[in-house]
């Protein structure tokens, strides 16, 4: 069976993507990659089997546990099962997972075979294509990593039937975020004629969805695998805002959920700069209403500081400022420093309209 | 300044390597990566300087070290010194500090600069190219690691001044095998004629040696980077014997003498198989008699099941059998599955000859 597309990297390493409408299928094509595998689940994923394979390995579930220590974990299974280099490692579950068994991957032996099966939404349309493998460190995200993509991504929307669906509206944040870096209506289109079948998770409908939002993440990526030409970095329109505001509420929102607030944000800087047109600025808050995000959600003026000095820990990762992205228009991504008021007032105040 | 050469690896990745005569010439071309660097030593090569720069992490020297606390050792310094992806890693020292550094600098926010500043023998002729970075997990060697070549290499034969003897004639052990995996005499004429000036590691001497050694290391991973396609394979020319003899003697004998014992005994493999001329096998033995090698150095009888579970070792690496690295030819390397009973005759008995 062909993949459904492919991403090229790195070093002419390339993803198929497998799309797989049921549990069955994706069974009969997990099995087909042999025994010499080890399978990396977190206590939720492993939930979805009832007999696990042979050669597993049950990480804790959540981001605390994405350290060293889980990886020597998951290699001492590797070695516990007689593994080598010509092996193959399936991580199986949702962000934490599928990056720390990339990173796993990407060292043991100095590199053995990796297969994603991404079982939340978000992970789906983000973490499982592009290489970026990732531990945290000291209390640094992903500190620590490599770029290593994965060599098949199976996704199966039948997966998502026990998520939750505050993790699935998570998981469209930033699916609606690529609805807007391309200039493509079609995902926009789809979102909106589709919003009803979309949250009741119909799976040829979400299918169809992460097919397309997946398409345009790999259009980025596939310009600038190592995130070096600044064009990768347009993928982090709405994050600079996002990751401010999750470590204000000490990550009490969920990523995808401060992504479509952070997307929001963004769209009003770049409208009071004149650079996004207020049209385009009323497409994106539209469709996330549509999406019953709380956009009209401000901090609090006594977690402005807080909020403040988040933004700025960014700019110890590069020399020179903190860059944000804005749209110029649909699927033209800029890189721009802000004026502190100008981010100030996107986030503190209601926003004022000219017009 | 030039670089002397320059080779080039992954996904168009190069190494310059430059030569630099003396301690002078060496720390102004360290001053030129500016002061967004971190140092990283062992007691060893720290004891070099006088005054240490600032950002210098010092590792105990050793394998024994060689562990994912070492790499959280150095990460943190670099943390701690505010350093990000656009920072200079730089490893000062011998084979351990080098690979360290080198994981370190390839896993640290997906990846900074890396600099490798060996000072030992071996680590120029052998770690320092290639970009094959590693730490030891659970009593095996180098399980854990990256491809992750050095931006620069700078080799300066006035850092061996110090250096042991012994661990100079270690270094030696894979200049020779070097000689043998080219089919152009130059490298094998050189060492014949400056024998008496490089054990007395005249610099000048020692630079040239050190450079026609790396050309032939490097004309095998140009074309054969990650060992994916039998060809960087070569390099193992000597190593299965040796890795055995290492493990069996407990670590007791220095790699490159334990590799010097194993050309010979692979040069006997291939001649007893009629794949290498007599004439050939002479030839590696005079050599390395040259350079004092104890070449008829036989393992004990009781020390064989030791020996030989240890070359079994390196079958788990493998799905097949293990693979010793013989010569066709000077400089015509082929693989081969050995008998036990050759293998045997080879390092627990007196070689036989049939003429």
């Amino acid at each position: 069976m062909g993949a459904d597309f492919t991403v090229t990297l790195l070093n002419g390493r390339k993803t198929d993507v497998y799309f797989l409408s049921t549990i069955k299928e994706l069974s009969a094509k997990l099995s087909a990659y042999g025994r010499r595998v080890l399978w990396v689940f977190d206590s939720n994923s492993a939930a979805l089997f009832t007999n696990l394979p042979a050669n597993s390995v049950i990480l804790p579930s959540g981001e605390k546990n994405k350290t060293f220590s889980s990886i020597e974990k998951i290699i001492s299974a590797a070695l516990d099962a007689h593994l080598s280099r010509d092996s193959v490692f399936i991580g199986f579950g949702g962000g934490v997972v599928c990056d720390m068994t990339a990173f796993a991957a990407s060292v043991f032996m100095r590199g053995c075979s990796l297969i994603l099966v991404p079982t939340t939404l978000l992970c789906m349309v983000d973490a499982s294509i592009g290489g970026k493998s990732a531990i945290d460190f000291k209390g640094g995200k992903n500190l620590i990593g490599t770029f290593y993509p994965a060599k098949d991504v199976l996704i199966s929307s039948a997966c998502l039937r026990t998520l939750p669906q505050q993790e699935f509206i998570s998981g469209m944040g930033e699916v609606i975020k690529h609805a807007f870096l391309t200039e493509d209506d079609a995902l926009y289109d789809f979102l909106v004629k589709n919003r009803n079948a979309i949250l009741k998770k119909d799976r040829e409908t979400v299918s169809e969805m992460v097919n397309m939002s997946l398409r345009v993440k790999a259009s980025y990526i596939e310009r600038d695998p190592e995130e070096k030409l600044g064009i990768r970095q347009a993928l982090n329109l709405g994050h600079t805002f996002a990751h401010a505001l999750e470590t204000t509420a000490n990550f009490s929102i969920k990523h995808g959920i401060a992504v479509a607030w952070g997307l929001s944000r963004a769209a009003y800087c770049g409208a009071e700069l004149g650079i996004t047109s207020r049209e385009l600025q009323e497409k994106i808050d539209s469709l996330l209403s549509l999406y019953s995000y709380d956009i009209p959600y401000r901090i609090g003026r006594g977690e402005w500081l807080d909020f403040y000095s988040s933004v700025g820990k960014d700019k110890k990762r590069l020399q020179g400022g903190v860059k944000f992205v804005l749209l110029e228009a649909q699927g033209r991504p800029v890189l721009r420093e802000l004026e502190q008021n100008l981010v100030k007032s996107a986030v503190i105040s209601a926003p004022s309209r000219i017009s």
